[in-house]
Formats: C-alpha cells, structure tokens, sequence
C-alpha cells in the first residue's frame, strides 16, 4: 500500500540536515533521498559529495524523484522550484512560509491543475501539527479564532530578555547561534515571519487567502527599557502574538507584541517554544504547545508530510468551498499602549478613546484604544512603540461610538 | 465522494444530546441520526418519540444504518454492541473508554476480521484530537513519552479545591452538577477513567496492549487537609497525572496524584481541561490542552470521527507493526509523600531509599522511593495516602542499588 519515494532536496541548511537526521533514524518512513541540490560550491557538507548537484535539473527534470523537498531560503527562488516541481509531476514539501504567504491561492490553484500535492507543516509552528489539524479534525467545528505564538525566535529573545534580564541584541545573538532566528532577523523582529504563518492558517482555518500585506504587523525591535520596566512594575510579560478571527462575514487579523498578564496560557510558553490557540464553536478552545524551531522539531514536521505522501495524503482546503462570502478586513480596533520620545509624535487625536498618558526618563506614552489601521502607520514611522494593552482584544469596528461604548 | 452516512445512536445521555446538537449545528459533515436506542422509557427527551427506539436490533439490523455510535455507559453491553454492528458490516464510533481498555485487542482483531473501522476519539481527553495525532502525525517519531491530566472531572475538583478553598464534597457534586463526572464517582475519583485512557493511548502510541488491572493507579480520594496544607505551604498544587513511556524494550505506565510545582506546565491546566504530552525523539515536547469533558466538546470529538468515516478513515494501529518487541512491566520506582493516621501503617522497610518523616496534627508522613508495586498494596489498604514528590519521576529498576544510586 504505501510507496517507496524518492526524494530531491533543495537546500541543505538547518532543516535539511534535521530532515536528513530524522529520515535516517526513522523505520517507518519509506523514502530516501536521491539527490540535493544546493547552491554554494565551497561549503564543507557532511555528506559524500556524490548526492549533491548544482544543476536544479538534475532533480526537477529527474523521472525517478517522487517528492520534491524544497528548503531553500529564498522566497521567490522556491516558488519557481515549486512550480517546475508541479509541472514535472512531483510532489512538493516545503517549510518556506513566505514564499507560502505570498503565493497559497497559485499553489492551490496549481495543485488542481497538476493533481499533485503540496504539503508544507513545517512551515507553521514547527513541530507543532496545527495545518494537519486544522484540515483534519476540525472540518467539521465552526472554528472561530486562531492565534498564539508563532515566532520561536522572538519568544526565545523575550524570554531571555524577561527571564535573565538580558540585553536584546545579546538575546539575539543567542537565537541566531542556536538556528532559532532567520538569516535575516528582520523578518522575525518586525514580525513578518509570524505574519506569513498567520497568513496560510487563515487559509486553512478560514478558507481565505489573504495577501500578507494586508495583515499588519508589529516587530518586538522597538521595546525600550521603559516598557521592560513597566512589564516588571505590573507583574507582566510581553509576547509576540498572532490572532485572526472571524465576526460575521468578516476575517480580522494581527501582529503585535502585547503585554500578558502571568495566569494567562501563553505567558507560560517560553523560549523557542510555540503555541497555537483554536477556537471552536463546540470543540472550545484547544492550545496546542510545541517546539516552533530548530533543526529536528522542524525536519521531523517536514518527514511526517513525506510520510503522509507515501498514502497520498491531499490538503482539502475544506474551510474553501464550505464559506466562500468570508472577506479579510482591517476594520477593528484594539487598545494599546504607545511610548515615543519625541513630543508630538503621537497626539490624543490619533485615539478612538484616549485612557491616559505617561511620562518619565525621556520616554512617554499614552494608552488607548486605536484602529488597526493607525498601528499600520504608527509601524512605517520611526520611534513609536506600540504594545497591546494587557487582555486587550481585536474588536470589529461597527461604528465608533459603538466600538468605544464596548470597551467603555 | 464523501458518502452521505445514516447514524444508529446508542444512548442519549451528556455526550449524545452534545452530538445530536452539534451535529445539526455544523454544514460540513454529509450524516443524519436515522435511529437513537435508549433504555429508560419513563424519561422525558428533547425530541419527538418516533427517532427512539428500545430494541437494539432496530439499529443493528437495519441494513440502511452504516454507522453505530455507541455511546452508553455499561461497558459490557457497549461491547456486545459493538461486536454485533461489526458482524452486521457497520462501522462504529465510540467514546466508551472503559469498554475499550478492557477490549481494544479484540476490538483490533474484529475491525481486521470483518473489515469496518472503530473509531473512539471522543474516548480519550474529549475535544483532544490526541490519538489522531497519534495515529497520523507521529507514526514516523519515535514516541519516548505520553503524559498528562487525562480526567476532567478530578481536575475539575482539584482546581476547586485549590483555588475556591471548597472543600472536596462540594467540588465533586459541582463537578457532577455540570455533567463533568461519570455517573459512577468512584471510577474518576480512584483514577480507574484516566487509567482506562492510558491503556487506550499506549496502544496507539506504543502498538502495546495491556490490560488496565496491570497499570496501577491511585485516586484523588484519600487527599487530607494535610496534604492540602503541605501543597499550599510549599506553592505547589496536586494534579492526577497519568504517564507512560518507554525505556529499552519495555513500557511503564502509572497513574497517581502528584505535587506539581507552580511554573510546571501542568500547573495551569485548570478546571475540567485535560492535557496531553507526547516526546517524541524528535518534535521532542508537543502539549495538547483542551476540554476533556462535557456535552459539546466530547460530542464534537465523536462528530469528528463520524466526518472521518465519510472518507473511510481507519486507524492504521502502525506501531503495532513497527515494534513487537515491546512488554508493559510495573518494575521501576518512584518518589512518594505517604501520609497515614495508624502509626505501624507504613514503615522505612516500605522503601528502597527513605528520605524522611514527618508528624502533626494527627496525620504522619513518609518520603521516599517506593517500587511501584508498593503503591498499588498501598492503593488496596485503607488510610494510607499516596502522592508524588514535586518532580518525581518513574524510573526503570534495574537494580535497587542502581536506582537508589540514581535518585542520590
């Protein structure tokens, strides 16, 4: 019944070589890897040189190759390898959440074309097997928010920061050292790697795609000492949390660093963990908690979609063709605190409803509720922080009135 | 090519009103109760009378019912039930864990023999979608450990009794008022239903089956005052916790209360939500925390393995075939706080290593490594209490001295 496949890789960094490790002390798995393709000439590998190619034909133009394992860094690089994979009849697993992000209604769309699949659960929370989830056991439960952690990395900083009271730039150079962080730290410090997970959960739990940009986000590269100091004095965490919901016919989104008071569930997740929250209309809410990087928890999600191809598991995409009038809106606010240290930076004016403000040690700040819109702007300006108010809540903007007499 | 199933119900208790809710609730799933068996005919129930029937071979007989779902309370005449859907050619769903510990080889050897799945996810921690995952997500992983809070119910009293100060009596009839204890207290409150699922959950995690009279467990019943008072003294909490896991070619399994410190992960899973955490070799620590009892979430599971038969899903039972080497042995130990009233109940021979004793208020207690042997003699006398130490762990014997000599 089950298929022996073989494999051709594309990159052999971080998770390759996790994958390469897992697929070698694994019994139950019947693939191997024929060939990888990788890009430098003049890195010093761990394998025999024989099972590397420089030539990307040597795997895509490969009759024999099933599966295409594609774990390249380079967004758009992958997506052309995904695409001529497709082409050429193969399957195709990837962890490469932007280039998912930013081209899921293509890949879907090229998987009917093809009638190949794509499987990519590495891409979201590592090891934690939310899509497989989503797809499988909630297709029947009216799911009615997804959110948590999503970025290993920035959790690690955070925790290190909150925990040993470390320096930021320290922290971060700890992540990197372990493989938590990626080549470029600025996708997880400005919080566009979480914004990309976020994005191909709304697909899946939703069945809406969404262009990533559309999602707005906000790094954790911005907190000061002051909001440290702040969290400490209010017995307060701060966590890089990704939520999407659905209220009506709509799908809301965001990213942001938000203030977690200690009894709260995620404030318990430390380090390069992850954790991902369902709501379900019956099922409730479920949390699911695992490790969301490095090299084995990554490999070992990547082997267990080479697994699922051996029975010729498909996503359905379900959530697609159950609730298609679903549209995704940045109308909704939240209440946030703001610190800035030019006066006049951030005015009364840019509120909804103005709690109050703060100042002291050259920083200010001021709290509030805002639209989702204005931490948009306030993320393409230079020296304003925004964190979400401890318990504070994405909430559909109806009308203002009606929306500040809610949080009133 | 999803079949448009017609449902058999057996019983219309908690769980059934639960499905009957959300399965009319949800759009996806193609399925409709044609027939609900019941046995009481003096009861009032929510629907009109022509669905009930109080002849079971109006279910079993009736070639139009392709699934049976069971979900009554005896154990036995579930498993008649189910036997005799299988002969007839249906496939069953289940939430019956009792009945599935006490049966899961034969219920194994009847799914090959007549070719119909049995499904019972609703069985094991509620809304949890755990032996799914089991089944499908880590069937490459080598599974090293599955543990947690698998009965809501105690955890449910337990929270109340840390949190609210109420004292035992009041939180267990709470816990039933809310139709969160199982009709009988005894099998909750002496561990018997978390047990029930960790037999169920070795199986699919390990491919071994035991009986649950081999795996030893002690109940939250005998909990004191003392051991209260000891807990809040030292900022821990106790939670019932069941664990298995495996070390070379063998599995240990034990279910016991345990004091659990503050920044445990266990710690905060509160009320009547269960937890799940399985260690593979290499996803290493994945934590699943749902609602593990209740009308809705339960009746979501079971609705979610009816959804799974409308594609002809079947659990696979894969580490059965992977490794067949492996036995269920109570030869290890663990470190226990036993308190007791008679002095001469229990003494520094009980041991293999004695840490210390304590005495006051009437009540006296001991601290040491015990055989896991001596906690289920201890389980069948009166007056003796059994808890875990803060971080014990159960730990293969190889050796009295070699385990003394680990612990020192």
């Amino acid at each position: 019944m089950k298929k022996n496949l073989k494999l051709g890789l594309f990159g052999f960094g971080c998770v390759g070589q996790g994958l390469y490790h897992v697929l070698h002390e694994t019994k139950g798995v019947k693939a191997e890897i024929k060939k990888i393709c990788v890009k430098s000439r003049n890195k010093q590998r761990p394998l025999g040189e024989d099972i590397f190619t420089f030539r990307k034909e040597d795997i895509l133009l490969d009759s024999d190759i099933d599966v295409v394992v594609e774990l390249i860094d380079d967004a758009e690089a992958a997506f052309e390898i995904v695409k001529a994979a497709l082409q050429n009849g193969k399957a195709v697993v990837t962890a490469n959440k932007r280039m998912l992000a930013e081209h899921l209604r293509e890949i879907y769309d090229l998987q009917q074309l093809h009638n190949r699949a794509v499987l990519y659960e590495g891409s979201v929370c590592g090891s934690i097997p939310i899509i497989r989830n989503l797809e499988e056991y909630y297709d029947n439960d009216l799911i009615k928010s997804v959110e948590g952690i999503f970025n290993g990395s920035t959790n690690y900083i955070l925790t290190k920061v909150f925990d040993e009271r470390r320096s930021y730039d320290e922290a971060l150079k700890q992540a990197q050292a372990l493989g938590f962080a990626e080549s470029d730290p600025a996708l997880d410090v400005q919080a566009f790697d979480p914004k990309f997970k976020l994005t191909i959960l709304i697909a899946h739990a939703f069945g809406v795609f969404v262009k990533p940009e559309n999602i707005i986000n906000f790094g954790i590269d911005r907190i000061s000492a002051v909001d440290l100091k702040y969290a400490r004095d209010h017995s307060l965490t701060i966590k890089l949390v990704a939520r999407a919901f659905k209220s009506e016919n709509s799908i809301y989104g965001l990213v942001a660093p938000q203030f977690i008071e200690n009894h709260h569930p995620l404030s318990s997740v430390r380090n390069e963990f992850n954790a991902v929250s369902v709501e379900g209309a019956f099922a409730e809410k479920q949390l699911f908690v695992g490790k969301g990087a490095g090299s084995y928890p990554t490999g070992s999600a990547v082997l267990s979609d080479i697994s699922a191809l051996t029975y010729d598991y498909r996503y359905e995409y379900k959530k697609l063709h159950q609730e298609n009038r679903l549209t995704f809106t940045n109308e909704a606010t939240t209440e946030v605190i703001v610190s800035y240290s030019r006066t006049g930076d951030v005015s009364v004016t840019d509120f909804e409803k103005f709690t109050g403000g703060f100042q002291g040690n050259g920083q200010q700040s001021m709290q509030g509720i805002v639209r989702l819109e204005k931490i948009r702007e306030w993320s393409r300006r230079t020296g304003i922080n925004v964190i979400l108010a401890p318990g504070s809540e994405v909430k559909p903007l109806v009308s203002v009135e009606k929306a500040a007499l809610d949080y009133a």
